[in-house]
């Protein structure tokens, strides 16, 4: 595909500055670029160092300015999200193949199913009794759909994920590979030193627009319901307990594990490798730390890192101490000696 | 379904106290009941707050005593296991839906394979030569069993789980989907720079009554055996690694791994996303906390926590100072000055 | 199988002291040896007790030597490489299954598939389209390869892989279960307070002779590749995030979490559990402890653990200082009372 800098413009909403006639065949990252690429800047240090790149157009933000004779030979495009701007090129540049709509002979379809308009149903799918598909969803190969479960229209469901049964998917959602939803939970009952099973009758409720990342794992409610809310994106391998509950736009990242019954807030974002302990909350707009241990409440709109979590701006201070203590205890012991030689004197 | 407080409790051997005809019409959470619904109350936050349940009738435990006008509109059932009693309720409300046995015609099945009496088996199972499946046992679809498997009694293999060769499986297992049991343990020898593949020529057994979560990887014995003892239950995203054994009736909560050749003993707890390195020994009824970094042999019986692991009781203090470090710090440096104005005038 | 210890140092390249004519029928561990097994010691631990073995031969390292009359019933077996030879043997003792070339008739094979000499290809297997699959590949059962998919000679891949489009995949390599390559990274533009998915529309390259551990995640680059070289291996679930590349003999052990776009050098070891953020550069043979957090470059040759990071030699103080930590603090306040009274006295 070849797209002239002014037809870009148009697509994006931007105002050039530079060749409105230049040719671009190709979007790229600002490192990888060539010369008839176009890639994009927001960051400090991309911005200020526009030379680097050997793209031939970056967008950047309306209200980035620059020495004209700076960078003479990059094409600028401003628009107010260079970002969003560039992957909608990203898109334009790369259209998503068309698949068919088809429902594959292999497939093992149960009864009192119903699917939408354009279903996609790929080889070696299983649905299972009372199912719902909405339309344009995609069940790609080897995806297995349990008893009672309902799929939202527009459903990605990518290959060899599982869903269990009675759970509930909304539109848009995309479900990446070897994610399991709607496993029991981990719930025993203690008896006569044995751990006796609990049947988990609940199940999951996905919401509209969600991402659920590969070999995630998300247990459906011992009674009641796990929720995913809307416009929750999740990075792979999570796990979320039976009955936890997570508010609209939270953004958790890779191999977070959530313990059970806990509500997660809106527009959180959980980063890598958090533990999120069982049964507290944690308030809208919150950040958590890469690795940290979240043992109690947070409130809404704090930042927290470390392990046990405490407020992110003392884990700095904290941080730096820990690397240092072999300097403190040292000094501590010198102390000591001083102190002591000190009392001396003064009996 | 209906029942009469009565008829309930006869199934759970409780006594009544208040209305024996009230109609009984639903299980569910104490939080989430309604008026015609059970629940169970074991923990004292809520047996002080029984008023707070809108649950017809609770559960309490035998010992439990409260004033008749506290809650005199909430019929009590006394048992000795609340929680046992109410889940044997729950399986009541909500018996498990039938499956008629049947080998589905895509199952792909091997030679000199022996299936007990009453099986389900799903579409696209794979079962390799030379395997055993016990009485009952119910393959779901998209599941891998490898050649010289044995899987026991009233086994359940959900959804896309693989069971790689020679593993054996006890009665009444459930392994969640996503597992994968029987991998190649990360074993090389190193031969001139590179990394060469050990063959791994062991395997896995897997004992009676034991639950498996989802997306757990249990590598088989480099040589000899791993093994997971009879009643032990893991929750999901479990890394269990070559030559592990794991005793009866232990509990393994998520994202925890185990380093290969580690031996835990029996009724030990460990917690989430703990780490436990190789060839230690964890002894019988310990305790490891949550995100905790096992390195070295714990006794039986002892309660450990923290990164490295001490005493569970020293972890709770040690915890409390980390995030007052900064104090601490700035407190040391004001003694210097302290301590050197004391050893001036003592000049 | 039954070989004579003269046979067996044969094809090990073995110097025999004691009875070159005894039969040794198996091979297998130190500890677990019986009378007519071949083991093997390189460790000291093992090379000091070798009495405490009941194998008939043991394979020592040349340099190794020993009182004559010390283990007089041992047959030893000396190399440059013992652990090498034993499993040289282990491979000899235990030969793999051949399994028959063939293309199972359920495989759902694309448009534009080429296949190699003695392909074996499973039941459900799915091949997208413009796919080349190398000669000697094995396509386990339930395995997923989307379009434009390369996969090297002598690939063996397990039951339930997953591998997303555009991936490619070198000679030798072996793909465990569960495994998802080329799944979408976890990237999204804010949009108005929304989270907008970014195609991404890279790919993953995999070198020659790797093995990727079971349910591992491997994310596609958002733009360009995400890259494993040559010769890496990884254990169990571990996460490899988009853009991230991966240098030639690096070893990944379980649980490892690397963050996108994060450059890992040449013969790198990364313990268990431990957690890269994205955007540094780890040099080549640097290593990383377990449960580290490594938040900032690692130059070449290092090694660093804890969390944050920091020197290896200083983590091993630190560490001891954190349980201590009770002590100082105590000993801080008992200083405080301390100087108070000499600064009382020198008033």
């Amino acid at each position: 595909m070849k797209l002239s800098v002014s037809e870009i413009a148009k697509t994006i909403h931007a105002k050039v500055i530079g060749d409105p006639s230049f040719v671009i065949k190709g979007v790229s990252s600002f490192d990888d670029s060539g010369a008839h690429d176009i890639t994009f800047a927001c960051e400090t240090k991309y911005l200020t160092n526009l030379k680097q790149t050997k793209a031939g157009a970056v967008i950047v933000p309306d209200t980035f300015t620059v020495d004209k004779n700076y960078c003479k030979n990059i094409i600028l495009l401003k628009t107010d999200n260079p970002k969003v701007s560039f992957f909608k090129l990203v898109s334009k540049f790369h259209p998503e193949k068309k698949i068919k709509s088809c429902i594959h002979h292999s497939a093992d379809i149960g009864q009192h199913v119903e699917v939408g308009k354009n279903p996609i149903i790929g080889s070696n799918v299983f649905i299972g009794d009372n199912v719902q598909i909405g339309k344009n969803a995609n069940l790609m190969p080897g995806v297995y759909i349990g008893d009672d479960v309902s799929i939202g229209d527009n459903a990605l469901i990518k290959p060899n994920v599982t869903i269990m049964e009675k759970t509930r998917i909304g539109k848009n959602a995309i479900i990446h590979s070897g994610t399991v939803i709607g496993s029991d939970g981990f719930g025993f009952a203690q008896n006569f030193g044995k751990h006796e099973k609990i049947i988990h009758t609940g199940y999951v409720h996905i919401g509209d627009d969600v991402e659920i990342g590969a070999c995630n794992t998300i247990d459906r409610g011992t009674l009641g319901m796990t929720v995913i809310g809307n416009g929750v994106k999740t990075d792979n391998l999570v796990h979320i307990a039976h009955n936890v509950k997570i508010g609209d736009n939270t953004l958790i990242v890779a191999q977070v594990g959530i313990a059970g019954s806990t509500d997660i807030g809106k527009n959180v974002i959980i980063a890598g490798n958090a533990s999120i302990t069982g049964h507290i909350k944690i308030g809208d707009g919150s950040i958590v730390g890469p690795c940290a241990g979240v043992c109690s409440d947070v409130p809404e709109n704090k930042i927290v890192s470390g392990m046990p979590h405490m407020p992110h701006v003392r884990w700095r201070k904290v941080v730096n101490i820990i690397s240092r203590l072999p300097e403190m205890r040292k000094k501590l012991f010198s102390f000591e000696k001083r102190l002591k030689d000190l009392e001396n004197k003064n009996e």
